[in-house]
């Protein structure tokens, strides 16, 4: 299996997403392919010990999509890119799949450009893994690739949503809820009315609604559905609290020297804090819906959220996502089945 | 000045909300009057050695509209509740404010039928004050009045939150922020990108789009705007993720005697987050739009969340809000002006 990583985008250097590659291809029987700029790949090859050669490929590309490039403007001009570039090796399938810590409006404007949609799905989604008080994560689609929905993108992502929790995380008949402001049906804004409807009758294991305080509290469900926009609200929401409950503890902490102590005594309860909470070991988030299996790492991903990340994508070859989520499309024309 | 408080609302016994506003009613120079189940009022000004006065009225109701009445109905069909009957002593203006902590959506179809809105107001807004780790609350609306929005909704609430934070809090020049899913302007869903264009010229102080991380970390504006559905989940969010992190700490905790001494020694730094965080010091959020002072009381409201919810409603008939708001939207009508 050969997987490409972007090394371009994202809030680190380049040197750190090598270095995450670089791990996960001594750990796991992965070939990793670099895109980007060809003397800093090598240069950090170099640096930990390895070289260009069967195991670690390198693309050597002249431009960079930076992260607040327009994503439709940045796609169309940059052909050069790390991530154009390693789209198009998808597309062409000299690779597998493909992890961008990039620009995440370029990655999903890339990807539909390059590798357009699978038959039958009218629009992407990004599936997002949040942490939960029981441990395992619940799947949260879409977190922002499709800004302005309709119904028939919600009951598709619902779909998706699905199948990636059967097929890729192993759970047998995934629950799906929908993010409401209330529980009951009739609760919530016309696209929620209308998408409970849709989902009552499909062929989705629906739950009803789910609202936004119970998500990570209490897992209510197995994959949970919004539009992008709610969704990438809801998961920024998240990171933004979890950060400031850390850090008003933090400055609690400085200004006395007992609990200073305290802390210190404490200093496991909060790894298991940072662990659960951290999108360190859940780096990727699955653009589902689009003709090959690409994953978005964290903007701030480090080497070990990019190992996470790529561990996500080979899942996701291993279960022949691409084609499991073709077939849970009634209707759909399926290449080759 | 006189507040009446529906004591039938909330998860609370009608007994905590009366002590909440009994508490207020000695401290501040405010007749209050409880409608409810008036031998439950009663007893409870009993037991708090209070009674039925010139300082404490009793407006008593044979209904009670529950916490997961459709609203709707409920409103049409429950007219000898607290709820109802409350909204019409501030209808004909026997009291100067309504606080409750009951059916939200009962609240806000009820003040629009009983009430009506302001005239040049399209929509009511929740306002909602966040916690922020400055210490200063940021202002949010709507958290849920409005579910389906227009641009020219957003744009009533932003003039409605600034002339809240100018009048109410005694902010000078309040800065208003788009809730949205990127910084640059072009970003998010339709509705966004349209009320952008529109806040850009309109009277209000914006300073553009802000991210729903940033909002409680560093406070970006001083009021953020968004659709109800938006804003009611991201309000949501916060008090879930809040509530998750601060349960994880504790189950670590319980597990380790050095933790628990641990925590103990940061009992001071606990405190602080639990008093930077909580919604029983911030427990009132406005209902903006409607003619009246009325204010949503969190539903798990006890004696101190409804003690600083009528204080909401105090400040706001001393800034004269209704008016306030009135004269802040161009060529509308104004009573009386």
């Amino acid at each position: 299996m050969r997987i490409l990583l972007d090394v371009m985008g994202g809030d680190h250097h380049p040197r750190e997403l090598v270095k995450g590659g670089i791990e996960v291809g001594r750990l796991r029987d992965i070939e990793i392919a670099f895109a980007g700029d060809g003397r800093l790949i090598e240069s950090a090859l170099k640096e930990f010990g390895e070289r260009a050669n069967r195991s670690f490929h390198i693309v050597s590309c002249s431009q960079v999509i930076q992260m607040d490039d327009p994503p439709v403007r940045a796609v169309r001009s940059k052909s050069d890119s790390s991530m154009i570039k390693g789209l198009q090796e998808l597309k062409s399938e000299t690779i597998d799949a493909f992890v961008s810590a990039g620009n995440t409006g370029a990655v999903v404007a890339g990807s539909l450009f390059t590798l357009g949609r699978i038959s039958g799905i009218p629009r992407p989604g990004i599936l997002a893994p949040l942490p939960t008080l029981e441990g395992k994560d619940i799947f949260l689609i879409d977190a922002g690739a499709t800004a302005d929905c309709h119904g028939d993108h919600l009951l598709h992502f619902a779909r998706m949503g699905s199948t990636y929790a059967r097929e890729v995380v192993g759970i047998e008949a995934p629950t799906v809820g929908l993010l409401n402001i209330g529980g009951e049906q009739g609760k919530g804004n016309r696209l929620m009315t209308k998408t409970y409807s849709l989902l009552e009758s499909a062929d989705v294991r629906f739950a009803g609604n789910v609202e936004a305080h119970q998500l990570i509290r209490h897992r209510p469900v197995d994959v949970v559905v919004c539009d992008g926009f709610v969704g990438n609200v809801c998961l920024k929401t998240i990171e933004g609290s979890v950060s400031a409950v850390t850090s008003l503890l933090k400055r609690s902490i400085r200004q006395s020297a007992v609990a200073k102590l305290g802390a210190l005594m404490m200093r496991g309860a909060f790894g298991e804090l940072r662990s659960a909470m951290s999108y360190q070991q859940r780096g990727g988030a699955p653009l589902l819906g689009v003709n090959g299996i690409v994953v978005i790492a964290h903007g701030r991903s480090d080497a070990e959220t990019i190992g996470s990340a790529i561990d996500v994508a080979r899942r996701e070859v291993e279960a022949n996502l691409t084609e499991k989520i073709s077939l849970a499309i009634p209707g759909a024309e399926h290449d080759g089945s």
